[in-house]
């Protein structure tokens, strides 16, 4: 159902969802909120590619988190998962479930949606809103024209291994905001700098729709790092049944979380931090040059960490020259 | 992200999500489980319709129920949403937060989603599995040809309302079950019929797919009862501008309802029992003949309980003749 809009549910979903500021006009969105279901209508040429997840409240985020970061996280996840696809965002479906109405939060919720709704011309047209511990599905909807999807299976012996912006920043900002890392009790912080200008990379992912969309074409294969960059580089390689080769002196981190960190945890952090949202781009040699332009038009700073091999399994390559096999423990859901 | 494959979620996946039995071929579905999203491509004539639903435990099944009831009744109420609007089953997608991993759990609940997957041919997709409190988002594509779907603001004046099935059941079931009613302590259970005949009612829903696509182009507007009658009549009034005539006498009701119900009861049951599942179509005299012949085809049991009007609000022609307004006192979310 799309809102089921009996009694407080219909005022709450009239006064906050089927807003301007959310349920816009869009082409291809032919029926948004208020009826049983949305109705779009995908371009003759184009595949509508889609993508499901749930955040829990606890699991996912501090369960004192803001309301509008929840949000934006909720959104920018997944609008991540279809940067990875080379997707265009279209529109997305939102399942909410709350304990009790607070209009406030929700206030505060719906324009952090929106800031990013807007921002992607990705409006929301429909879902369920009920109560419940506090949960967020959010399935978004994008399109690419035929055969134009960046798949996990379709990387190659040779490719360049790229990586977007910095890794490790939203690990280190767990720990600045004073919560457990998965990484263990070894993964601290160190010295005296300040990991708060990290805070913002944590709470609001930056999907990197632009620089995906410029690549289409260009990358044999691609995902977003929201487990930790060598879990996610794993399912790539998996699905493409090679190896790779990591280049420890390679891996991009930012000023803030090499001043955080020792050296042996920044590097932890930029394999296993997870929450990134960054891409992981394979790149044959023959089209490396024209990505990086892309990068350069975006402003988007891109690294090239290592290379797509014939042997499986992921092996970095240690700043003092050893090679060590490393694997994908990424953030473990349980 | 389409299942984020780590750790013990990719065991997880890869037994129970990512089978033939739930992860099926089907034309139409170009990419399923496994990537960053998943991937359809419409026919160029056909609308892609959707809808989510969450179900939380506590709140929308109770904390006891057995995982094949769950499963069935969240992809059937989310197929229900479907029928109410004419479209055919392609695909759905799952986001799954669990507590923990209880193998025995996992396979009954995903033997109850194949179940009805297999059933309608709509084969899992993607989607999210991770922990938290026990809820349940799916979220349902159906296909429908341009212009074709059943909308809820459609209605005109004159136009028999026709209901599927019966109303009420799932409302005695619970009672039956030993669930307080949000219906209030009036409510109750009467005499010494025994309810147990009707728990199926609640327990799998039956979504009226085969018929809703019988109806297609023969309805001017449609729901389905899922709040309740009177609840979901509402929204195609609202959306409609209209208003409707409901004849006590006409409502359609299982002889296990009766005989567990005083007739008030009865009425309250079919009117605000909510959890139906049933259609509830708005036809022309025209079309009306036509509609009652694909009913029998299906099997299906179909009244005529009402007529659409021009003043708003909706109106209950009580057994002795008289007239008294009702409202949507449906289930209440909050």
């Amino acid at each position: 159902m799309v809102f089921a809009l009996a009694n407080s549910e219909f005022d709450i979903i009239k006064k906050f969802l089927a807003t301007p500021n959310l349920n816009f006009l869009r082409d291809g969105v032919e029926l948004g909120i208020g009826d049983d279901a949305a109705i779009i209508k995908p371009p003759p040429d184009q595949n509508l590619v889609f993508s499901l997840d749930v955040l829990a409240s606890g699991v996912h985020f501090p369960a004192d988190a803001k309301p509008d970061v929840i949000a934006r996280r909720a959104l920018g996840v997944n609008l991540s998962d279809l940067a990875a696809m080379a997707a265009d965002p279209l529109c997305f479906t939102l399942g909410l479930t709350i304990p009790e109405i607070k209009e406030d939060w929700i206030e505060q919720f719906t324009d952090g949606l929106s800031t990013l709704a807007r921002e992607f011309n990705c409006p929301l047209v429909g879902g369920d809103l009920s109560s419940g511990q506090l949960q967020i599905a959010i399935q978004v909807h994008g399109l690419v024209p035929d055969g134009m999807a960046t798949l996990r299976s379709g990387a190659q012996i040779g490719d360049s291994i790229l990586v977007t912006g910095t890794l490790g920043d939203a690990a280190v900002a767990l720990l600045g905001l004073g919560y457990e890392s998965h990484l263990g009790s070894d993964f601290k912080l160190h010295g005296l700098a300040d990991p708060q200008p990290l805070f913002e990379r944590y709470f609001f992912p930056s999907p990197r729709v632009e620089f995906a969309l410029g690549c289409r074409g260009l990358a044999n294969a691609a995902i977003d790092i929201s487990d930790g960059f060598v879990s996610d580089l794993s399912h790539v390689l998996r699905e493409s049944r090679l190896g790779a080769e990591i280049e420890e002196a390679a891996l991009p981190f930012s000023a803030t979380a090499e001043a955080c960190l020792s050296e042996s945890m920044l590097t932890q952090a930029c394999l296993n931090g997870g929450d990134d949202y960054e891409l992981c781009l394979m790149v044959s040699q023959d089209s490396k040059d024209e990505v990086f332009e892309v990068a350069k038009n975006c402003d988007l700073s891109l690294c090239e960490v290592g290379i797509i091999e014939e042997i499986e399994g992921v092996r970095l390559k240690t700043r003092d020259g050893k090679m060590v096999a490393v694997n994908g423990d990424g953030y473990k859901h349980f």
